[in-house]
């Protein structure tokens, strides 16, 4: 068993996705040679939204996460929203999904917005931990969901073919169980990548007043190679100091819930891990990858198919735009 | 002395504003009559950018408080970024900010950005002192930077007015001394407000491809009547749940720091609470509305003009777009 430093369970998961579409549909919109996504993006099928919302999304992924977990919205103290996109710039994105949940009209919980880009969900499972530890706080809902269609365009095929929207969420709950809960987290950010991966125009710095839509300006722009140079430059110093004093390392996990970066991200992870293919959760050829909640639809995924056992540890690891690794080592109960 | 539930201490604070901009200007250039923002507004100077940006801003205040602290950059383990305004979609608002600051491009620390609007500094604050009872986090950065002017327009001489932009920081540390901390801190989210003040363009739910821009999806609307409902009718009874069991009362702390919301917003103060106007900090008719920077402005004024002292109680206190109300009443040693 792993020295757990923060007690904590997860008691519930939950997702929700829009509409399906597949990477044959774009490709003949769009010109493409048949099978060029699967090829080269790892990505079959994903999901984008039609006239829904991050809100709409997120709701939808909160219920069934509070219904997994058989408790009610009333129940929670604290909702934290996740994630790198929004449906307005004002009021915060924990407003509107909670507008939007069952009871929401009713609730009268914390909520607030975390967005650490891909890693938000690990960002926001750390703070839960952190503030689950206060003995008035009894029950956290963490909500990830994203929308990542609307930023995408047809001039790069890669990200046209492997963003997807989707939302998933966890009820994270106090444990009296010592040996249950977060064993350790680390983030870092390393700014030399910070143009690596941006939607540089819409906010403050290009606001829409001045600078009216360009794919350039609102399209995320993405330079894969570098982003591969950064994590294969960074990530084998991060997982050492992540494993020391954890008395365990990457390969002993039980499982591995890595973000759904790419096809090339996902495959560094035998190259600097000794880990198991079947040991590590791997559903981007049927949903992409949708930012920050593509962990949790990992982990749901993980939780539904195979099923967590009590003891199991679960590693989450992802990299995300800023450029920064997160990892979180959860041992569960 | 008062109860501190998590010990941690505030060891510098710091802000920076740009470009002045007086109210006669403003009022020439749109055809309002002489003292109208002063006299509905409250407002006779605030500051608004030319080019800076967010993380412009915010990179200058948090050096400032790390300066006032005695720290550098590389001594940080956390960098929180905190506000409602961002100067892109992607990457966070913490790693641009990150990106601005003297040894950013060697930092390796956490970093991350809380939206809660105008409560996001409340919020940021919480969950630093949260994180600050981990043995491994000795010292953490919190920001809040906001640019509101990209976002206000002619047609609204109230919001026109009222906001400014700005930033400020505080640097906060864990503390040996039980006595100084976090006393309290409570944040409820009352949906039915959502609506009452908003930019409802420029994200997902009206992206920028498909909304070109226009006024009033891209200029900040508020609801100032259906705001000041919303207080009274919900925060006396905030107020009442926030100081049980805390053995003291508003009228008792040493000094409140408000959100600078309104004029009409300050005035509610008196109405609810015995607090001398002295002991309430007050820096409207200079800085205006800031969003989630004026809470730490405010602060940052009292400990260099008034002076924080060994045992004084501070009531940080706000509503937000939501809509929300918080509060955080923390012991200085």
């Amino acid at each position: 068993m792993l020295n757990v430093t923060k007690p904590c369970r997860i008691t519930g998961s939950g997702m929700h996705l829009p509409s399906l579409v597949s990477s044959e549909k774009i490709e003949a919109e769009h010109g493409m040679p048949a099978g060029w996504s699967l090829k080269h993006s790892g990505v079959q099928t994903r999901h984008w939204i039609s006239s829904e919302t991050v809100a709409k999304l997120g709701s939808q992924a909160g219920q069934s996460a509070l219904d997994d977990a058989g408790v009610e919205l009333c129940d929670i103290d604290v909702l934290i929203t996740a994630g790198g996109t929004s449906d307005q710039h004002i009021p915060s994105q924990a407003a509107l999904t909670l507008g939007q949940m069952r009871g929401g009209d009713r609730a009268t919980c914390q909520a607030f917005h975390v967005d650490a880009s891909c890693l938000s969900f690990i960002s926001a499972f750390r703070l839960a931990a952190d503030m689950l530890q206060d003995p008035e706080v009894k029950r956290i809902l963490v909500v990830a969901s994203e929308v990542a269609s609307v930023g995408i365009g047809p001039a790069n095929w890669e990200t046209l073919t492997l963003f997807g929207d989707g939302a998933a969420a966890v009820v994270l709950e106090e444990s009296d169980d010592p040996r249950v809960g977060l064993v350790k987290h680390r983030h870092t950010l390393y700014t030399e990548g910070i143009q690596a991966a941006e939607i540089p125009g819409g906010c403050v710095a290009k606001w829409v007043e001045d600078y009216a839509f360009e794919p350039e300006l609102h399209h995320f722009q993405m330079d894969g190679r570098e982003l591969l140079r950064l994590t294969l430059k960074h990530i084998p110093k991060f997982i050492e100091g992540f494993f020391e004093g954890t008395q365990t390392t990457w390969s002993d996990v039980s499982w591995t819930v890595p973000h759904q970066a790419s096809k090339t991200g996902l495959g560094v992870i035998p190259k600097i891990a000794r880990v198991s293919p079947e040991r590590v959760v791997n559903i981007l050829e049927n949903t992409g990858n949708c930012i920050a909640a593509s962990i949790p639809m990992a982990f749901h995924h993980l939780a539904k198919n195979e099923g967590v056992e009590k003891g199991d540890s679960i590693f989450f690891i992802g990299t995300s735009a800023g450029y920064s690794i997160g990892g979180l080592l959860y041992q569960h109960g």
